[in-house]
């Protein structure tokens, strides 16, 4: 029973971690696309979120079941409600992927600003090894790092805050950039959510190695900026 | 055992709904201070935002040492499951309230657009709706009901569509409602948010009655309208 048990929560582990790894890998490929109006590419990451979604249901049923039929206690049933709680940031996280990649599809044409799609692939960059980094931590039980990694999670609410300014300030001079700059402050704010998730992992892998729940940036989900 | 069990659940149950009252409270006074303009209103719900933020924390606890203690199995364990993914959501509708209310506050004399404030006040009443109607198919295990509010989302979606279109053609008439309509955009989005978690909790709810996992609005998190 107990040589079963691992096997499953092995699985399990391993399917949380692939998880991870297509939603970094469709972060990285919506922000490719926006930055380079690459709408062959962004489409492609709208048509894969359905196999992140059919994950995630697939591995929160195996996380019912497997306390259901083992009833875990103590670090098992820990392991168990961390991914049963982490696979939704990480669905989560995909979703913005997406809608990063649907706003790439939507551009028409629209007059572009260099300087703030330079800010959005850096951004962009942050965020996504954030997530790869927040899988590692994960698959490496560091709390220590994981907490680290919270951190960084600032300098991308910097860099939001930086283009929000930017698309404001472009918007008030030029009304052809209005439509092209309501999207960089969109992308802008769905990169911050996704790096607020990988902070909320974060907390998951703390709480796994330690037992207690912790709140690593209190104030980590501010969307609008606090001043121009 | 089986008593002690059984007032435990009883009182995580009522401890959800008092988390969701909060956060709907927090909803409705968020929006009606954006459109009254009123500061000191916003405020409250930014400083009254920890508590939402407490209370999530003690639940996700009660429901870990509950599932350890008890080792629930069937209707039971799905019932504190329910309670320890939906809590989740609860906060983040929590946390998108103290987005709105944080609007409010950056607000400084900017020029305001009545209709537009209309539309959102009207988007406000209705994702206020939907939170106080899947409170209430919550308590009475409605999962007809459930699947019934997780269409209304539709109606949001369409006021954000609405709402962002009208705050574009601002921005392009006039360089001074710049500032203003991108934090109507933003509002509207936060709204819709909102919406989408209650979808969520929807999904929940048929999960406690069926054992199933079902996507009501498998497209409902779109943030970027399809078309200007």
């Amino acid at each position: 029973m107990r040589r079963l048990f691992d096997d499953e929560l092995n699985d399990l582990d391993t399917g949380f971690t692939e998880l991870g790894m297509l939603v970094s890998e469709a972060i990285g490929k919506a922000v490719t696309a926006f930055v380079n109006h690459d709408r062959t590419v962004a489409q492609a990451v709208i048509d894969n979120d359905h196999q992140i979604n059919d994950r995630e249901v697939s591995l929160e049923k195996k996380s019912f079941e497997m306390i259901a039929l083992y009833q875990p206690v103590t670090t098992d049933l820990r392991e168990i409600v961390t991914i049963l709680k982490a696979v939704s940031d990480l669905e989560r996280m995909g979703d913005y992927a997406r809608s990063v990649a649907q706003s790439t599809i939507r551009v028409k044409g629209n007059k572009r600003v260099a300087v703030i799609e330079q800010h959005i692939s850096e951004m962009g960059r942050i965020v996504q090894q954030m997530v790869a980094d927040v899988l590692d931590a994960y698959v490496k039980d560091d709390d220590q790092r994981a907490r680290q990694i919270a951190l960084v999670d600032a300098r991308a609410g910097d860099y939001y805050q930086l283009i929000y300014r930017e698309s404001i300030d472009q918007m008030r001079q030029d009304p052809e950039v209005v439509v092209g700059s309501t999207d960089y402050m969109a992308v802008a704010q769905f990169l911050k959510r996704i790096g607020d998730y990988v902070t909320n992992i974060c907390e998951w892998i703390v709480y796994l190695q330690t037992g207690k729940i912790v709140e690593l940036n209190p104030r980590n989900t501010t969307d609008t900026p606090t001043d121009e």
